[in-house]
């Protein structure tokens, strides 16, 4: 470890609820950084937050503040993204993006690094991490695909509220608490913050996440639809999906339906690809009741995949239970993962 | 109204979340009532329920108390259903038997009066009232069945905990009161009370309802696919189901994936014959953030339907979102609908 290149590292919103578990994955895997900034807004600079042991002080996000730096995590939103990306690329940083703002970029890889690590050979300064939703079933999904091929997915997602952030948070847990007391729920956040209508999320269930696209898809799930494709280089694959945010504080759900391309395929077939595949923990003994939640997966860096049954009428279909914490495996752990894989390549 | 028969009727599981709401639904229609029996175990005999007005004591469910009924509202359980609905027959009754005994029973008619009625006209003494999430996805699906066709059926649900009765109610309740205050939550009941393993609902999602079957669905699962096949009467429709409890307290919501016969059709042509359909709402204006949600249909005895889009792979494809009280016509309001068919038949 003496002679590793140690980094200089930025986490953009360090504050919010994925950055926060940035800090905390950085930590966990070790990563070798030899000075970190953690950057946010104007409101929040001068105060410090907690790395190993040490205070530290976070500073503004504003382009002198990437000078030196020479990887940076954004968490901080797109439109921060949109500013800031650029100008961190511009001072020699590698950029490596939470926000949906260059996912479909052609010239910006988006890589989950248990699918698609070489394609971060080919960046030029960005690397986009993919959606949360998107990250766990393309993992669940990729190990699949190469051993029997795969020519459709469709997916129901049950998602936490940390998905929108520790605004969400709060407010499922003060609604949750004042419908428990008999009093009106107070709604100013979701389903999207910058929508018109907000509808309570405690005891409830909101068929949309983010705005509504033209063709009646919400961005949530084109997201899904499009980031899949380009995740797995199979543009021709056939992905439909329906997101849903429901009232659990952290890890999406996610039922899945798959097609594979080759006939006579089990489910032991497939339990046995996903018992060996890199991040993926098999969950399936229904005898037992073993198959993975919400809570059982909370706070753990894996994609954990349970109630594999085959489809009674299609034979090449399956269905699958696919679950993980949203803002480990599905934001900050994977972004910490391609940092080390960029480490990696500059062994 | 004066010249209209009046009956008997009793209500076995008179004390039961469904029992409670078929007494309201009886009010609620005006169903012409000569006398009220309600039913419960030998514990809750004794004690009063009210109904329009008055005390009614309950009595035990044994089979002489079936003497001189007409019509019998069975939800107390498949085990009590076996053991009392023949006793009831013999004497007289019919039998709107709201538990999985005899649904399959091919003597037996599973009946959605807005897709099936003319079955009741079969029946042998007991009308089979189908299971909670079959009913809303069978009463959306059949006026598209009638006008387009139907080939294919997938199903992911997001189903309240009141299906499993009011202690499950009040499981979520406890459950969430302990984690909001950071204490351990108490698991004993769901996802299946007979079960070894219980585990928190509460911020949680349990992808099991009802026991495993061999072929590795659960029955809940297994009743959504063979119940609409036998309502629908069609038994070469494909259909595939994934059931899921989360924490709320009423209504199931499902995202329904569906191929219709028929190509060249729209979303607009979807809605139109949804809009015409009998006890179906249809709530989709994604432009005014219009959908309906677990809360938003609690207490209505419609069927509401939205988020209704076309595939963008399959021609014929077409994804909804269904949304019901699982209490409502889930179960109570659908029973007493059959009895009001009933009545009519009489007429």
């Amino acid at each position: 470890m003496s002679n590793q290149k140690e980094y200089n590292v930025a986490i953009v919103g360090a504050t919010g609820a994925v950055g926060q578990k940035m800090l905390e994955m950085l930590d966990l895997v070790g990563f070798p950084i030899k000075e970190l900034t953690p950057l946010a807004s104007k409101r929040s600079a001068g105060q410090t937050i907690d790395f190993r042991g040490e205070k530290v002080v976070i500073k503004e996000a504003k382009p002198e503040a990437f000078e030196g730096i020479e990887i940076a995590l954004f968490s901080a939103g797109g439109s921060i993204s949109k500013e800031l990306a650029h100008e961190a690329v511009k001072r020699g940083a590698v950029v490596i993006d939470n926000t949906s703002a260059f996912r479909m970029d052609p010239d910006v890889p988006l890589v989950v690094p248990e699918v698609n690590k070489e394609d971060i050979q080919k960046h030029k300064g960005i690397i986009a991490n993919p959606n949360c939703s998107t990250i766990q079933m393309v993992a669940a999904l990729e190990p699949i695909r190469g051993k029997f091929g795969l020519n459709r997915v469709i997916v129901s997602t049950y998602q936490s509220v940390s998905g929108s952030g520790n605004a969400a948070v709060e407010e499922l847990k003060d609604q949750s608490r004042a419908m428990l007391d008999g009093k009106e729920a107070e709604a100013n956040i979701l389903p999207v913050k910058s929508e018109e209508k907000h509808f309570p999320i405690a005891f409830n269930a909101l068929p949309q996440i983010d705005v509504f696209e033209e063709n009646g898809y919400t961005f949530e799930e084109m997201k899904m639809i499009n980031e899949t494709k380009k995740i797995m280089h199979t543009p021709e694959l056939q992905v439909a999906a329906t997101c849903v945010r429901l009232p659990f504080f952290y890890s999406h759900a996610e039922s899945v339906y798959v097609e594979v391309n080759e006939g006579n395929v089990s489910v032991e077939d497939l339990q046995n690809v996903l018992r060996e595949a890199p991040g993926i923990v098999l969950e399936d003994d229904i005898e037992n009741q073993v198959y993975p939640t919400p809570l059982s997966a909370e706070n753990k860096t894996d994609v954990f995949v349970g109630r594999i049954r085959k489809d009674l009428d299609v034979p090449n279909g399956f269905h699958l239970w696919i679950v993980s914490d949203n803002l480990l495996k599905g934001a900050s752990y994977n972004s910490v993962q391609i940092a080390q894989a960029i480490a990696e390549n500059n062994k």
